[in-house]
């Protein structure tokens, strides 16, 4: 089995850090990415918060979740998730699961995320939300198993971020720092809709304009990322 | 009489550092843990900031809230509601009080705080409020006597947290790790549903899914503690 | 003329210094305090960011807020507020003057400000608005002459907070500590009552609770001076 | 072609940093001022987050946003609505476009941002909104053509601010000094209003006092400035 790239291990590990200075993830949540030489594998830290997260803490994944090798500590109990996006959407490369307060209110009502302004144009092709009563009825509302991850998966379909009722949410990527760039604008997009949401109708971005500005996005991927990381070595 | 462990002393002063840095205290509040050699008796600060408590300010009390041995030094006004809870809930290890904003309004009005997610679903078995009138009639808010201690203990019952009208809130938990948990997500709870309840109607966890989280719960503990205490040591 | 105690001069220039970390003041805002050796005079920094004020920046002012002696520098154009309070008002012994954005509301609306906790007790006897058109009729707003200053000293008349509409809030007590205390738990009232006025009726404090925490609070006022005192330390 | 000032540019680096840390700016907008030899060129940072911004990174460009000389780098693909806004604005001397969350709101309903207190009395000339959609039809929702900057400034007319839906806002001054004021205090202005407006009707400052306020606001620039710039180097 080849090794992933040192370059991608450290952006993971970089990504990480950035989530909990962001305050996207506290000690709970993760991110994970998808080997660079094995597309059936994903990198992700062993159960430990993210902020605290070395290289020794990266391990390899196969994509029923299991660890290879297995290095005898603890996992996160909802790798599930990650495991089966991978499976069913080869699009995706990052994958990040959090609890950011400000989502929150979006999956335990009818309220939906919707883009209001260009910085979260990802969002224009919809936000579903994950009921994981309708799969696995009274449930401690973690995704613990394959099929709870399975069916998260199908309802995400070929979305990039989906709401999950009284947990949290969990967007996608075609690169660490797309992930993160969503999992960031995603929070900032939820403060912005929830204020403007209380001075009566809101024009959110048209699909047009969303897909748009999208397809353009990738351009300016690698400007927040410098500036995020030269915030986190900030604190160092 | 047996001296309390030194780890034990230790963690109650990393604990009121946290609820410092977290924001769950500011100048005022307060956390206890009862004794480890010896059930009748509890450990808690001086009259002092959780945030500057060192070892030389920890006490011993009875659980008549009197120090053993006086250290001359003034105590909280407010330690009886610590000594009633202990007395009449032997699972209780350790015991919050804070007036940490975002719960305040859930004192003052109708509105119930109510589990938004699994990480408080400790909220599950219900909050009531303590109103002290109904006591105490009129006073100057405080819980300042044995009396009016009982009377918190007795409508705090079997449950996790209670809120106290135009004054603050106070928790409870098997550990001083699970208080503190308890503590940051009852906050973190509260900042959340303001927020959701302006949305129109709110999906709460079932009380099934919180009795099944909740009983998770202990296996997670260790997690957020890891990190909260590697912040406080940062700003040393 | 006497000099003032150091101490005293060393305690305006902490306050300035808390009031900026606690975000009470921005770049504007200022602190007064009634001269230790003559009650006709007054101590406050010449015009300058409260964060910033050294000792050399300590000017002694008149109760007309003429400087003693004239340094050559500006002066806060608003000092007047200072000196015209003092002389009606023997039993104030220091004067804040902000614009801290959560009290705003409460000056250019209905809404009235209350106390929703023990800790804003000083709340109770009611918080007057003060609307400079009554007397000056079309401004720039600012307290810039005696007879603005003592309209302002009037509508005041023996309470402890004041709102300035479209403008600020001035607050007043019987010694810097306790006018830094209620400028800071002001504001903390401030934006508890703004979320709680969200869920329907609100409980204030009754009358007789709110003057029998009074009564108490003084013996409560070092344990916050204390932490703030600590944390702007911190930062140096 | 004569190079600029010398203090020019470094107080351009300057309100770079400051814009950043006062959260006006993430790693999204900037900041330019006109040329203080040419007023047919002006001076703004090549593309990057304002808060990485150097003096190797400031590029003059001429009113077209060509720059002179190209070195070579990415620019700002929104550098035409700087362009454009001075070639008809004789009295701007530096402009501002941001994304900052709180005035988002304003831009996407019918809510109106107006002049809650003195300290934004700038606003009470009025605050227009740039509908894209009215000249560019669906676009990107990005300021990327010459037509579309000249789009914008012909809607901000006169005005010192101007909100662009689905976008963010852009603000100008005559000197860097007063833009980056009223970048400031429009944000605060909108936190407050957003609050203010939900407690009922709300007065907002007559045009008259607006107009008194900005007569006299100048003498008051340099103060916050002295502040902003010491919190930058507090933080190197």
């Amino acid at each position: 089995m080849s090794k992933p790239a040192k370059e991608l291990v450290n952006e993971l590990i970089v990504a990480n850090h950035i989530l909990f200075d962001q305050k996207i993830v506290d000690a709970f949540g993760h991110i994970s990415v998808r080997h660079d030489k094995d597309p059936n594998r994903y990198l992700m830290s062993r159960h430990l918060a993210p902020g605290l997260v070395t290289a020794d803490d990266i391990v390899t994944f196969d994509l029923e979740s299991v660890p290879h090798p297995d290095i005898g500590k603890r996992y996160y109990s909802e790798r599930f998730l990650h495991g089966e996006i991978y499976k069913v959407r080869p699009d995706v490369v990052s994958v990040i699961h959090c609890h950011a307060p400000p989502l929150l209110p979006f999956g335990v009502t009818k309220a939906q995320l919707q883009p209001i302004y260009h910085m979260s144009a990802f969002l224009g092709t919809g936000v579903p939300t994950f009921e994981i009563r309708e799969k696995g009825g009274m449930t401690n509302m973690l995704i613990r198993t394959p099929e709870l991850g399975k069916a998260l998966a199908e309802k995400l379909a070929d979305k990039n971020v989906i709401m999950m009722r009284g947990h949290g949410a969990t967007m996608v990527g075609p690169s660490i720092k797309a992930a993160v760039y969503r999992a960031i604008y995603s929070v900032q997009n939820a403060q912005i809709q929830l204020e403007a949401m209380r001075l009566g109708e809101v024009t959110y971005l048209a699909p047009e304009e969303a897909e748009l500005y999208e397809k353009y996005s990738g351009e300016v991927m690698a400007r927040p990322w410098a500036l995020w990381e030269a915030e986190i070595k900030e604190q160092r």
